[in-house]
Order: structure tokens, then C-alpha cells, then sequence
């Protein structure tokens, strides 16, 4: 099969998987544990709290792990929240969020906060003035994602967030897409809290991090919790967080060249859909900034499910938006927010690549795609 | 190192780890993708969850997986207490459950239900009595776990889970500690709710499993999360929990055979430091049913801490008790609920061993203990 999913999940590279099995080998104890092994273990966690922070600019301990991207909006979020001022309860989060922001946004609903969202502008963008026309008085707390999983389209945080911190608002972002792609750090976009996900970035799945800038307020989702300070329960997984470390580690300093790759492949992809003339709208013509490696067009004629299944009848496995709403027989907030019909959404599909992917497989793909072409 | 600290984390099995690296190698995409990658990754969490379903008697749609038994019993509990009638809104937990159950009790006070604990009887066991002092016209929920990590003690469950059915209760017993070396399932213990953890089954950290019997009502921490079927948010771990399952298919024919060589070691252990005649009180002495894999015990004279410590110096990893309560300078609730004081409860210390604990390592622990004896 040729994967163009990337975005859902991406292949786990060998020294991630390396470091994972020496890990589980030697650092199988408790890390809360007293003993060398428990000590030990520890270590490896303190390590890759050190790394992280180097990498977004904050102290190690602001840095914290969880399962999953999902878990670390929901627990980044109710945990901000639950530290706001009484008169601070208004929260505020883009109209394209990932479905675990907006899970959070439900939860927060339901413990009373006052939660709404801010609408794009025609490009896509929240600029400052969807920014204006959101914010009140009361708000305490706004979520905006860095890069959108399915259209690609990079939210301008660098401008934003000062704007929010001179209003003394706490800025979340989920950087899960962006990250070793675009430079997330605290310094360079603002957010005073940063979410990552390691299977986004070839490590195993099942770790998820929320990076505080120091001195940021938040309290303990659980209050009985005493694990990471009480930010997250359970037993941390120095196996798991040292692969993700490890992963990082083998891609940073290449993340130039493989933004230089993605740029030329996605270049390929537009030029051959051109040339030869294909009924596919490109979702970026219309748009500002989008990360080279998510691909998002609406194939004229045809729904985007139908190109999906037949581009995996053929080998190469897209998707159609993101992996978790799929199954909901309703259309993408993301498209709704951009201004799509239900009939143009459905439309719709998404090839995402990384590291691996070939030129040859972008060929193929549009190989595939010139097959569908409704006559 | 001699590991004896099996109950807080057990090293993982050499066929768990060749599972996950292979799965990890191969079904990497997001189980919930629709071209084939992502269907063949959820057919190894499909895999699992039949697995699973025979071996606690439900179904497999009833299996749910998370990261941790700690946030097996959070979400377990929070799910059920969310469908509760209203008029049945009181909540009770033994008095020596995991932290994470009082993290998930402090949660549910947060959220408006009453909750109380039940102690036990001077054996450390919830009898009849125990539970009806306990009981009230509105409780809907009791969580009982079913061996605990500190002392070993092994709850009736199968005793106690018919009287609280007919009256309508439904029952969650953390199996986290029993998990395959007792049977857990459904039908033997009579509960609705089953939480266990991959990592005290020599599987890598990271799965937590809930299991329901068939048609228990209960309803998502988060509404707008859709992941396995709302139950719990994230992409699903289809390596880990595919790793999981590896290492319970190598345990579970075995398991006859593992609890005699524990039992033999726990004996060799008990005769060892009586023929030595060490200062050291037996916890099991006063008690009724323990599992033999865990080892409490009092050192008279000696701070517990001092001798997990000295102990560590010599070789040998053993445990004060609980590794998710380390730091806190507080009494166990376990000990306190078993009426211990806290000069008491401070004498505590823990060994606690696997299958591939060897008895020359009992013996060598013996000796630790022995040179700490106090002249």
C-alpha cells in the first residue's frame, strides 16, 4: 500500500521502536518507586522532560506527559479552566478545533463555564478581527490550533497571542500537526499552553505532552491525583516517553530537509493534478498559509468517501478529513467554518505524507485519481 | 538488582515486546481510518476485545481500553455514576481502594453525588455486615477492588456482588492486582465493572482495560467524544493493545502453575525469616485470604522506608507500599482503614514477586533483612 494518511498516524521509525524495546527492557519499573530501578526509570523521564523544555523554551517541570494529543487538550483545558478567576468563566476556541477540543469545550459546558467560538475569516484565518469580534469582557481562556488536520491551514499564533496576553488571557494551543514541522515553542507562538502527540511524529502511539510556560495557572483536573503533580493519573511510561524522545531527537535536525521534501511533493502533486487537467479543486487556492505536508481538494463530481475507497481499491490510502469523526454522518466544523455546503464538504479529501513518502507515490496517487475522472 | 516490586510494575515479557515492535511495524495506521491500513489495525483491537470478552464472559463491545488502570477505574466509575438514577446518587468504596478510585470519588463529590467508604472487619475483609453498615436506600454504585497492591488481601466479591444485585447496585471491582492469577471474570465475581492493567502482566505500560457485562448503563465522562463509542477519547493504541493480549495469551495457560511457584515462594519466605527468628510481624498472621505474590509485613523497630531503602543498597527492590502514593507524607489508607497507627503503619514494607522470581532471590532478600536486624 502507498500511505498518504500521514496526518491520521505515521509509520514508527526504527529508532523510535529501538529505544522502545531497550527502554521496556531496563526501565520496566514504577518510576515513582524509591528504588535504583525506580530511579532509574525516573531518569529517563527527567531526561525527556529536559529535552522538551530546551525544545519549547520552558522549565522541565511545566512539562508533562499524557496518552494521547486528545488527553492533552481535554486535561490542558479543564485544567486552565479550573484555575481561572470567578469573573474570567468565558472560554473561547476556534470554529476548527480537533474533536477532543471540543469534547473539552462540552465537559467545560457542563461545569458552568460560558464557552463559545470564533469564526474564520474567508481565508480561513482567525485574524484580529474574528479575534475582536469573540472576545468579552469575561474571557479568561482561548484554545486555537496551530495547524488544522484537515485543510493544513496554519493559524497566525505569533500575531495573536500577544494580543490575548495583554488581556491577560491564557492561550492554548494544540500544536499536535505542527510540531517538528514548525517551530511551537513558547517564544515563537505565545500560547502559554502546547500540545504534541507522539504518533504524528513516527514515534509508538501513546504519548501525548501539554508544555505550560512557567507560571502559568492550572489546577488538578483530579484533586485526589497525586501522579505528575497532579496534572495527569496513572503510571508514567518512561518506555513510551523515551521513544517519543528519541523519535524527536532523530528528526529535528532534519526538519529543514524534510520540509524542503514535503514542499517539493506537495509542489508535484498541484503541478501533475494541472497538467493534466483533472476536475479537482485545490483547497489551497483560496487560502493562506497551509503545511506542505496536508493536502486538502474537492473532486469535482465525485464524493470524497467515493475517491477515498476507490484510491484504497488502488493501493493508496487517504482519508477523507479527520480519523477521529469518522463515522459521523455530519459535515467536518472545519469545512462548516469555512464556509462549505454539506454537498461541496462532501467533496471533499484529504492526502497527507512525510518523511518516506516518495515522489513516485505521489504519481501513483494521481495515477489513481485521473482513473476516477467521471466521463 | 533483585526486582521485588513486582506489584507496582512487572518487567515485560519478551513475547509482549517482539508483539508490540511487529504490530508497531505493521498496523501503525489509526484504527479508526477506512482504507485498509486503518482496517487492519482495528482488526487487532477487534482481536483483542474477543479475546478479552471470553476470558471475563461478556462481549466483546463491552471491552474498553484506555492507558492505565488508574484511568480504567476513573473513567469506570465516572461513566457509571453518570447513569445513575437520580434518586440513587450515593456512591460507596471500600476504604482501601488505589488512589485513583479516591481520585475519581473526589471528582464524583465535585459533581454533586454523596459518597461514602465501607470499612472492613478486623481481618481486613467487606463481609456481609460490613456492607449492610454501609448501605443506604439510595446507593446506586459500590467499588470494591479485588486484591490490594499493599497488603495482598483478597475481597469476596463472589459473596458480596449477588446481595448488592438484588438491590439494584452496580458493582466495579478494580482487578488491576488479580488479573491473571485469579479469575476475574463477570460470572465469578458477579460485577459489572472490571478494571485491570496491562503492566502487572508483563505487558509494556500503557493499557488499561474496563470491562462491562452485557447492558450496564453508563454514559460518557465527554460528551462530544465519539472514540470507542464515547467511552474514552484518543486514538486507540492497536500495538499496545495488541502486546497486551500477547502476554496475556502466554500467561493465562500458565497461570495454574505460576501461583504454585508463588505460593512455594511466599511459604519459603514466611519459613525463612521465622527460622531466623527476625523481629519481623507477618501482615498475614491476623488475616483471611492473600494473594500469594504480595509480601507485607512489619520490621519492629524499624521504619519501613529504612528498610525498602537499605534494602535497595544491598540489591534487593522492594516497596513501602503503594508507588502511586510516594511522597506523601501520610498513613496508607489501607493500613489506617485496618486500624493500624501511623508509628505502625510506618514499620510497613512490601515484597512482592512474579513468575520469574527465583527463590535463591527470596533467600538473598532474607539475608538483606537479616544484617538489618537492630542490636
Amino acid at each position: 500500500m502507498i500511505y498518504l494518511d500521514y496526518a491520521a498516524s505515521t509509520p514508527v521509525s526504527e529508532e523510535a521502536l529501538e529505544a522502545f524495546s531497550q527502554l521496556s527492557r531496563h526501565y520496566f519499573a514504577n518510576a515513582s518507586s524509591l528504588h535504583d530501578l525506580g530511579t532509574q526509570t525516573d531518569a529517563v523521564v527527567s531526561y525527556a522532560k529536559r529535552y522538551l523544555a530546551q525544545l519549547l523554551d520552558t522549565t522541565s517541570d511545566e512539562v508533562f506527559f499524557t496518552d494521547s494529543g486528545s488527553h492533552s487538550n481535554i486535561y490542558a483545558l479543564l485544567s486552565l479552566a479550573k484555575a481561572l478567576p470567578k469573573n474570567k468563566n468565558h472560554i473561547l476556541m476556534s470554529q476548527m478545533e480537533h474533536s477532543s477540543v471540543f469534547s473539552a469545550a462540552q465537559m467545560l459546558r457542563e461545569q458552568g463555564f460560558w464557552v463559545e467560538s470564533i469564526a474564520p475569516n474567508a481565508s480561513g484565518e482567525i485574524d484580529e478581527q474574528c479575534l475582536s469580534n469573540a472576545l468579552r469582557e469575561e474571557t479568561g481562556l482561548v484554545s486555537i490550533q496551530h495547524v488544522n488536520s484537515e485543510t493544513g491551514i496554519i493559524q497566525p499564533l505569533a500575531r495573536l497571542c500577544p494580543i490575548l496576553k495583554r488581556s491577560g488571557i491564557t492561550v492554548h494551543c494544540d500544536a499536535v500537526q505542527s510540531f517538528s514541522k514548525l517551530d511551537v515553542s513558547h517564544t515563537k507562538l505565545g500560547a502559554d499552553a502546547i500540545t504534541l502527540a507522539g504518533h504524528k511524529v513516527y514515534a509508538p502511539k501513546g504519548v501525548g505532552v501539554v508544555s505550560f510556560s512557567k507560571n502559568v495557572p492550572w489546577q488538578s483536573v483530579y484533586s485526589g491525583n497525586h501522579q505528575q503533580h497532579g496534572f495527569y493519573p496513572g503510571t508514567l511510561n518512561a518506555p513510551l516517553i523515551g521513544a517519543f524522545v528519541a523519535s524527536c531527537e532523530q528528526l529535528w535536525p532534519k526538519r529543514e530537509k524534510i520540509n524542503a521534501h514535503l514542499q517539493n511533493l506537495r509542489a508535484q502533486l498541484v503541478t501533475q493534478i494541472r497538467s493534466r487537467e483533472l476536475p479537482i479543486e485545490l483547497f489551497d487556492d483560496k487560502r493562506g498559509a497551509i503545511l506542505p505536508g496536508i493536502f486538502g481538494a474537492f473532486y469535482q463530481g465525485l464524493q470524497g468517501q467515493y475517491v477515498m475507497l476507490e484510491s484504497n481499491r488502488h493501493g493508496v490510502c487517504i482519508a477523507t478529513g479527520s480519523a477521529c469523526r469518522v463515522g459521523l454522518d455530519e459535515i467536518s466544523p472545519t469545512l462548516k467554518a469555512l464556509g462549505y455546503s454539506a454537498e461541496k464538504a462532501a467533496q471533499f479529501f484529504r492526502a497527507s505524507f512525510g518523511k518516506d513518502t516518495q515522489l513516485s507515490e505521489i504519481t501513483a496517487f494521481v495515477d489513481v485519481l485521473e482513473q476516477l475522472r467521471p466521463t
